[in-house]
Formats: structure tokens, C-alpha cells, sequence
């Protein structure tokens, strides 16, 4: 009987500045059936005050306490180990890393820092962690579906370039770490059996989420390409074509 | 019994523009040898007539036939097989693609493009490869020392973070590729356990060519660093501090 439903937004709730259609109404079924509903993206291009207004816009109510994004949970490992931050992100997150003044040394943050990915942003990085920096990476997705419908590179191929590098991995604070799906879990009081979560990234999303032990429903649509069911091991716990159809299939199983 | 020596060049017979102390004088005492000479560098932000004149300067005298370059083995691939390049290479290396008018598809080549890696270029590349380009490395080199001493980031980070993008790898034409060595090894009329190859690049050089049956010797210069002989399985052949030792090293194993 599931409790708790985690979602994707970017490909499941909206594609670029559009709803998905039925998306909106989808979500306010899922509260109206009394599910506890998270709203998880791994996007770095804006700040969680962004996405909020971003989320208002499409007539989507959330309150900050629902959203759950890497860079936030990137601030609050700063904090707690007393770091500065070295930021490779997008302009419009800075917001989110402003006023960290750790003195026990630097970490390097990278997320999908779009157009401020160059040779001597990235190389300036590189020298960074070569000199001891901590390395968080908000997400390390491959790519995601731009403006233009096409595939865009999103930060993991800039994280995994670094890591080869370097010879050392980076600690992953977005999806698919389980630390995220867990800290969404315990907002809710939800075990991990008694939740779902619904996205269009097969990896990041839905077998991340089977990893943590939360069922994984992949939604044919955003990045999804066809075989992508299949690219998984355990495969997804189910697969519907967009939103809507996947919450009925949560509502038929929802209890307490 | 050694018959013929593969050198690389930065980090062992140069580092920026200077020749490193002795070096010159070592590659002449291994040709009074008699030994056959072969020079492999993965550098490509020179073409191959730039790296003739470097080595002019030098006072190093090597015939073109005597280097080999990724991105002239790169060209011969494109000859070959009929492509087209879609470059992501230094400017200066465009030149060694001249005249490729092949009409089989598109081949992305990476080299180390320094600057040139911005976001748009990478994505422009990425995008290239979604639609079915072939992908071609000139080196998946990590790192290499820079003109202010300290490490910079070399074309591998760039190929492998594509790579992870895509779920597809690229054909290394440069250093570890066991055809690279074995074309330099064809031109020297040279078998394998009669070579050695001697390198800064504990993985690029030494490993590459303990790969391909050839001895590989590390020099303690250029991007070399402590402990750097423990990271590859077998362990290097010798390691000597710098190219005039390594000469001592193989001059007493020359024979024919």
C-alpha cells in the first residue's frame, strides 16, 4: 500500500515552460486521494526561489519544504562541514550558496553550469581538487531534453570528466544518491516500501529510486527513448505513457 | 636484446619550449647506437609540421616519417573510410585535416582543444554523435603539465565525459592504443620484445605499451609524481630519473 509518491518535474510535470498536459491536475489528484507527495529534480539552473515560482506559474502549489534539490542539499553539507564553496553553477544558483563562510577548507561544487562550462572554468576546478578540495556534484545526469526538443549535455558528463581526471569520484548529492530520496522519505514519515517514484530518467530517477528501495515508475515521455525500460537491472516496477496514467496506477494502490 | 626506442617527447625530451637538461644529446648517443628511433606524442595542439619545427629548434633532427601523431593516424581513418571531420581540435591542428572531402557520413574527432572546449562546442559535438557521427580520440590522455608547471586538463576528460553522455566509446588513435605503438613498431621493422618505449605517462605511455608486448619505461620528470610506478598492473619495466638515464638503461641492452 503506498504512502508517499516522490515526482520528477522537468519531462514529467512540465517540458520547458509548458505543463505536460494533465500534469497539474495529476498532482492535485494524488493529494485530494491523501498521498503525501515530494517534488525531486535534479535541475541546477535555477534556485529553489526559482523553482518555486516556476512551479506557481503552472498553477502548481509547493511549499520550499516539498522541494527537494541538490543545491540545497549541497548547502547543508557545507554548512555542516564547515566548507567554502568553489562554484561551478549556473548564474541564477548562486543565490542558493550565498553567506557560507566555512573556514576548514574549500569544496568544489559542479552542477549543469551551462555556457560556464569553458576550458579555464573547468581547469581552474581540475587545479582546485588536484590542491584538496572536497568534490560535490549536485547531479550527474547525461543529458537532458533542451528548449529545442533535442538532447542537451547536462552537468554529469562535466562531473565524470573531472572524476577521470582526478582519479577520484565526487560525492553525488542530487538523484540518483539514495541520501536524497532517503531525506524526502523522512519529510514525509515514509518507509521506503510504502513509496514510489515517477520520472522520465531511467537511471537517475527510477533505478535510483529501486536502489534505495523505493518502486521506480518510468513515464514515456521528457528524455524517455524507446528500450530505456529495458536499460536497467531490476527493470522499472512499472512503465506508463505520461503522468496521468501513472497516477492512476499509484491511486489503485494507494492505502495507509 | 633492445633494437628500436619509442620516445615520447613532452615531459621527456622538452617541457614548453625548453629541452629538458641532456635530452638532445641522449636521442643522439641511442642513434650512434644503432638502436632505430621512433617519436610518439599524443600532443595535439601542434601539427605535424609544427612539431618538426619544435624539434628543429631543439636541435633535435627527426624526418616526418620518424613521429607519430594521433592526428595524422586520425587522418588516415578518415582517408580510409570516407568521413568527413567534425573537428573539436586546437586551431593550429586543423591543418593536418586539409582536403577530407570524404561522402560516407561524419566523424567527430576530439583532440585537446584547449580553449575551444566551451559548452556550445561540446554540445554541438555531443549532438553529432546522437545522430550517428563516428567518434574518434585523438588521446584520452587525463592531464599533462602546463607551462606554469602545474597540471592541466588534457583531451580524456573531454572524451571520456562524452562518452558517458552518449553510452558509446570512442577509437583512441594516440598512446594507450596498441595500434598506435604497433605502426611505429611496423616502421621500425621491430618486433615488439625488442622495443621499449620510454614515457612520463605512467598509463599513456608505460601501460599502453606493456599492452601491446612492448617494455615501457617511466622517467621521473615531467607529469610524472611519487608513486606514480604502483598504479599500473604489470608494473613498469625500469624507472629512471630522467632521459639520460633511460639511455644508460637501454644502451646497455642494445643488440640486434
Amino acid at each position: 500500500m503506498l504512502r508517499g509518491v516522490l515526482l520528477d518535474l522537468g519531462g514529467v510535470v512540465y517540458v520547458g515552460e509548458a505543463p505536460l498536459p494533465g500534469a497539474v491536475e495529476a498532482v492535485d489528484r494524488l493529494r485530494a486521494s491523501g498521498l503525501g507527495v515530494r517534488f525531486l529534480t535534479n535541475t541546477t539552473r535555477r534556485p529553489l526561489s526559482g523553482m518555486l515560482q516556476r512551479l506557481a506559474n503552472l498553477g502548481l502549489r509547493a511549499e520550499p519544504e516539498e522541494l527537494f534539490m541538490p543545491a540545497i542539499a549541497a548547502r547543508q553539507v557545507l554548512q555542516r562541514r564547515g566548507l567554502r564553496p568553489h562554484l561551478l553553477v549556473h548564474p541564477a544558483l548562486e543565490e542558493d550558496f550565498a553567506s557560507l563562510a566555512g573556514d576548514r577548507g574549500t569544496a568544489l561544487v559542479v552542477g549543469d553550469a551551462g555556457e560556464r562550462f569553458t576550458y579555464a572554468a573547468l581547469n581552474e576546478a581540475f587545479r582546485a581538487l588536484v590542491d584538496g578540495a572536497a568534490f560535490l556534484a549536485l547531479a550527474r545526469n547525461r543529458s537532458f531534453q533542451d528548449a529545442d526538443g533535442r538532447l542537451s549535455l547536462d552537468a554529469g558528463p562535466f562531473v565524470v570528466g573531472l572524476e577521470y581526471a582526478l582519479g577520484r569520484e565526487a560525492t553525488v548529492l542530487g538523484k540518483p544518491s539514495a541520501d536524497f530520496f532517503r531525506a524526502a522519505l523522512d519529510s514525509l514519515g515514509c518507509r521506503p516500501e510504502q513509496a514510489v517514484m515517477v520520472g522520465d530518467d531511467v537511471e537517475a530517477d527510477v533505478g535510483g529510486a529501486l536502489a534505495a528501495g523505493i518502486a521506480g515508475l518510468l513515464v514515456r515521455q521528457g528524455k524517455y527513448r524507446n528500450g530505456d525500460e529495458s536499460r536497467i537491472e531490476p527493470p522499472p516496477t512499472a512503465v506508463c505513457d505520461d503522468l496521468p496514467a501513472a497516477v492512476d496506477w499509484i491511486v489503485e494502490r494507494a492505502g495507509d
